[in-house]
């Protein structure tokens, strides 16, 4: 019985573990991405504004299309001319199926509503694409 | 006694854990960077090159200066125009100081001493920059 008791505790802590890589099972293979996009210099505030206090349900949607670690940058890279960078790990099984699914939450629609206006997506991107993916040319952990 | 192993047993499950998050401790702060460059178009394929092997003693230096999950990402953004976006987080106490100590590995010299003629840094970067850090706008774990 305290054995038992020990194996669970030990199986609670990996878990917990686990759960903070952003990573629910010891096989997950993380992948990342790394994008941009323009934003319109005029509406940059509002970018900002709306950003620093995102809706819970957009955060819960990215949640559940297994989307972590989601960090988005501001940068001028040449006068006037300002981009977004994004970087997302996904540790799903099907990034497909889930940057679907992300399309048909109620959240994410009305957040794109606002937020596409402001941006300019490069006219280069590919022809499925609004953020523009970039390739990994280098990764340590 | 065996109350002792167990003990141990957990402790050492939960620091493998925690090294696992890039964070030693449970009280680190992790610091989120993101920073862009120019890369000189006919020089892509021996930037590539270069970090498809990156040296092991780069590798290590970077580590020892506590930057974790560093990636980096080509991408061009307007025609024949193409950038490296990097994305790292920094783990340590002081990221000045570490950033200062980086500079003195012979093998980050070395390093730099190959790659720095295939960059072209914004012409707007801070003075004291080479790649330009931009403004965390967005995040989400």
């Amino acid at each position: 019985m305290k054995g038992a008791v020990r194996t669970s505790l030990i199986g609670i802590i990996l878990l917990t573990c686990l759960a903070a890589t952003g990573c629910a099972e010891p096989t997950c293979k993380v992948q990342r991405f790394g994008a941009v996009i323009g934003v319109k210099k005029e509406a940059i505030p509002e970018y900002k504004r709306l950003h620093a206090e995102t809706w819970p349900s957009v955060l819960q949607a990215i949640r559940e299309c297994n989307i972590r670690n989601y960090s988005i940058f501001l940068k001028e890279v040449e006068k006037d001319k300002w981009y977004l960078f994004a970087y997302y790990e996904y540790t799903g099984e099907d990034i497909k199926a889930d940057m679907e699914k992300m399309k048909t939450y109620q959240a994410m629609q009305d957040w794109w509503k606002l937020t596409d206006p402001l941006q300019e997506p490069l006219p280069i991107r590919e022809k499925d694409e609004w953020w523009a993916k970039g390739e990994q040319v280098f990764y340590t952990e």
